[in-house]
């Protein structure tokens, strides 16, 4: 067995050092695990890799509950052996999708930041009954330090009854610095959450924790199975250009200071890329305050442009994870991994102004953005933390490629097949095409600037088309629709393989 | 000319004394008016009145920015003389509606929450050019004194490179003691806003204002053009029945304390009937954290269950404003009016723990909600506050009829033909059928409690049919629809002018 004694510093608990197959065993049918993990990082390894053996030979269900997306270990390995009952709040796994748009895994795709309140609140059905966690030492008076990620793991401890516990040796104890864990109380008895900058910390540098409710301690060296970003294509780069070139005209109208504000950036490819690209900008001094902290905020720590990235989750591609593993003393103090409910509280979004940059789907050209559902029906990820910061944002973008499959599909319709973001919450658009600032316009204005810096020139006459249309037969209206057709272009794809006519 | 001279306290101001006519001459053609206003209450009339005249006389268009509705005098008024060029964030104007609805007037409908700050941002096109504003007095250091409404009045004022002031001689100085102004700092300097329990008081009961920035003052003896409420009838008992009911299960679950928590509830006679309603329920020491005020909490206040109502408008009925005024020793301290931006904070509604009681157009079977169109086209009013609080309350309730015009229109529909509030958002709804509770619940678990406990019997069958024929159409993916079908209730509706088959 893994030699894990020497990171468990309360040394009444090496007792409850035991096999993953063992801890596996306490998790009993209909079980809600609270587990710990955000993008794949810092999520349990070992104990499901061992309930998912158990669940094959005598059948087993339980509700998973996370910050986010888990690694295989994880979510693919209890798909495979049919284990999930339900699941919340975010996930990518294939095969757990096919099993959540097949009506066999139930999925709640919740609002990143509420999913810890909302099981305190008892909204969930039931309470967490295991929680379910990824550490790098356990310390003297019980408290438990995270690995990569925070995500709803405070929280889950809180409420927990029991509390099963793997220690990764992979990761290194000197990750504790990076930690600020704190808890919000709950309504009518909640304070305001005292962050004023990105860089403020305001809570500890571990979880607390009874030990008493630790029921088992596991030792895993299964590494985080984060994923390898893109490379940078031709597009990527378009829209990065688009955002320095707009970010540099706000400042010259007096409407964001010169260091800008806080950025948000959403999961991916394309979100690291508009990040990498800004290693290339005129901004100095850039802080973030966002959910995942990918490749792209290293390489502006080493260009020497970020003063602080706050976060919820340490999510690098394979490279870069190897990358801060060397360099912990440069990386660790310009990094704050917060309760997921902190890194994505509105209150914070609002008031620090931040920059909110995600990604969507598709938009339509009143500006509703599907950040979620293919043609209006199949789940794809979820809607993560993208609506805590569009909604509460100074500023908010979204990008996409202007087109997808070789350009059978355009990104920009006359209406989202599914609506994650209204037009209420929405500012700028960005396609490699270029960039639309519907700020300050009304619909049938929108329609127009979306249709002609965003849309690819193959779609634009019939977006386009469809809006003459649409206001003729309306006579004008507000939002003028063609409830027949407003969905044309879905329907067309699905009937021909492509959205062209 | 109506004597003012005694609400002007700073007697240099005294010289500022004109007619309607000669302000109103002081606004030109193409500027943005920042005016008082919210729910036909506190809204300039005189000038607005004279303004209209002047654009019979030559043609004229200003942008009209206000908190939100504003009565016949100034939206209906510039309207009729073809005035308004911009509008926004709100409005309940007839012939306004039918000028956005037909092309005329370019309608911006904004979170309420949004407008003041997206003014101070500089994203609405230029800024404020005029504030234009009802008060009853004006004090000695020039600062002003809000009538019943507080809307984005300071901000505007802050904003504003000249000041028109009317002074409303029928609301007395008394109504000071209501208002609690405070303006929140822009980022990066904002700070918290320190209010912890409804009664909390950050401000000031006048507006700060540069006596030189005020270039007219005007005398006004016109009242508020509140309106009428329709009477409760049998459908909204029920509603306000359903609710009470499911609140006592929720304290008996432990979800909720004996006192709930504070209430917000939206415009209209269907949320003033819910709030008259808990007159006989059995809670006691209620709170209100809301934007309007209407006259269910005047009867919450006399029943003695109301502790404080904060909001940001007095919007009562024509019957209870003359209640209001005979009874303000009873009624002022029981009520505060902050401004938008604070009494819609999304910050202070997550914090507080808002219980968000909204009325929907329509929401379908997955629990999006239109606030806003009829029809996915027409714009009916506007989304208000509903997003500001349903988004970050602690429970989030929409509450319809579950028919309109006589039968003929369900309210539950196959897919909403225009999106203001997503799944993500939405908790309970309410209609006078029952409850459906969908929290914890997956889209297609959703599906089958909204239809059962909300849907009009007449049309559960068809919205059965289509969600039963779009799993199997689907392979039961997550959001079953029929892209073809989402809005054939709709549709039909438009062609036979019945929903029904």
């Amino acid at each position: 067995m893994i030699e894990i004694r020497d990171r468990i510093k309360n040394k009444a608990l090496h007792e409850k050092i035991m096999t993953a197959e063992a801890a596996a065993a306490l998790i009993k049918d209909g079980m809600n695990i609270g587990a710990s993990g955000f993008t794949p990082a810092g999520y349990p390894k070992a104990v499901p890799l061992a309930l998912a053996k158990l669940a094959k030979e005598k059948p087993l269900k339980v509700n998973v509950w996370t910050g986010a997306s888990v690694g295989a270990e994880f979510d693919g390995a209890l798909a495979e052996t049919n284990a999930i009952q339900k699941r919340l709040p975010y996930q990518t796994n294939d095969l757990l999708r096919k099993q959540i748009n097949s009506g066999q895994v139930q999925y709640l795709d919740l609002h990143l930041s509420h999913t810890a309140q909302m099981s305190r609140y008892g909204f969930l059905v039931g309470s967490v009954d295991i929680a379910l966690l990824e550490v790098c030492a356990i310390k003297e008076d019980g408290s438990l330090v995270p690995t990569t990620s925070m995500g709803n793991t405070a929280s889950f401890v809180h409420s927990a009854k029991k509390v099963i516990v793997e220690v990764n040796i992979t990761q290194p104890e000197q990750l504790e610095c990076m930690h600020d864990a704190y808890l919000p109380q709950d309504p009518p008895h909640r304070s305001y959450i005292p962050i004023h900058s990105p860089g403020d910390r305001i809570g500890r540098t571990s979880i607390p924790c009874d030990p008493d409710k630790i029921i088992a301690i596991v030792p895993c060296d299964i590494i985080d199975g984060t994923r390898p970003l893109a490379p940078i294509d031709d597009d990527a780069k378009a829209m990065s250009g688009h955002l320095i070139e707009f970010l540099q005209h706000e400042i010259k109208q007096g409407r964001l200071p010169e260091n800008l504000l806080p950025l948000q950036s959403g999961v991916g490819s394309v979100a690291n890329a508009v990040i990498s690209g800004l290693c290339d900008s005129p901004f100095e001094n850039l802080s973030v305050y966002t959910e995942v902290i990918q490749d792209g905020m290293f390489d502006l720590i080493d260009a020497g442009k970020l003063t602080i990235a706050s976060g919820t989750s340490l999510s690098p591609s394979p490279a870069a994870l190897k990358r801060f593993h060397s360099n912990l003393d440069k990386y660790c103090p310009k990094i704050i991994l917060r309760p997921l409910e902190i890194a994505n509280s509105p209150e914070v979004a609002r008031r620090l102004g931040v920059i909110a940059m995600n990604t969507a789907i598709e938009f339509d050209i009143y500006g509703h953005v599907n950040s979620t559902h293919t043609l209006g029906t199949k789940m794809m990820n979820g809607i993560g933390g993208s609506g805590d910061f569009a909604r509460n944002g100074y500023l908010t973008f979204f990008f996409t490629n202007s087109t997808a499959k070789g350009g059978a599909i355009s990104s920009v319709v006359p209406m989202c097949s599914h609506i994650d973001h209204t037009e209420h919450d929405t500012d700028v658009f960005i396609t490699e095409r270029g960039v639309a600032d519907v700020r300050g316009l009304s619909p049938k204005e929108r329609a127009r600037v979306i249709i002609k810096n965003t849309a690819h020139p193959d779609y634009q006459p019939l977006l386009l088309d469809y809006l003459e249309r649409a206001e003729k037969a309306t006579g004008f209206a507000h939002t003028p629709h063609l409830l027949k057709e407003a969905f044309s272009f879905h329907t067309r794809f699905m009937e021909t393989g492509t959205m062209k006519k």
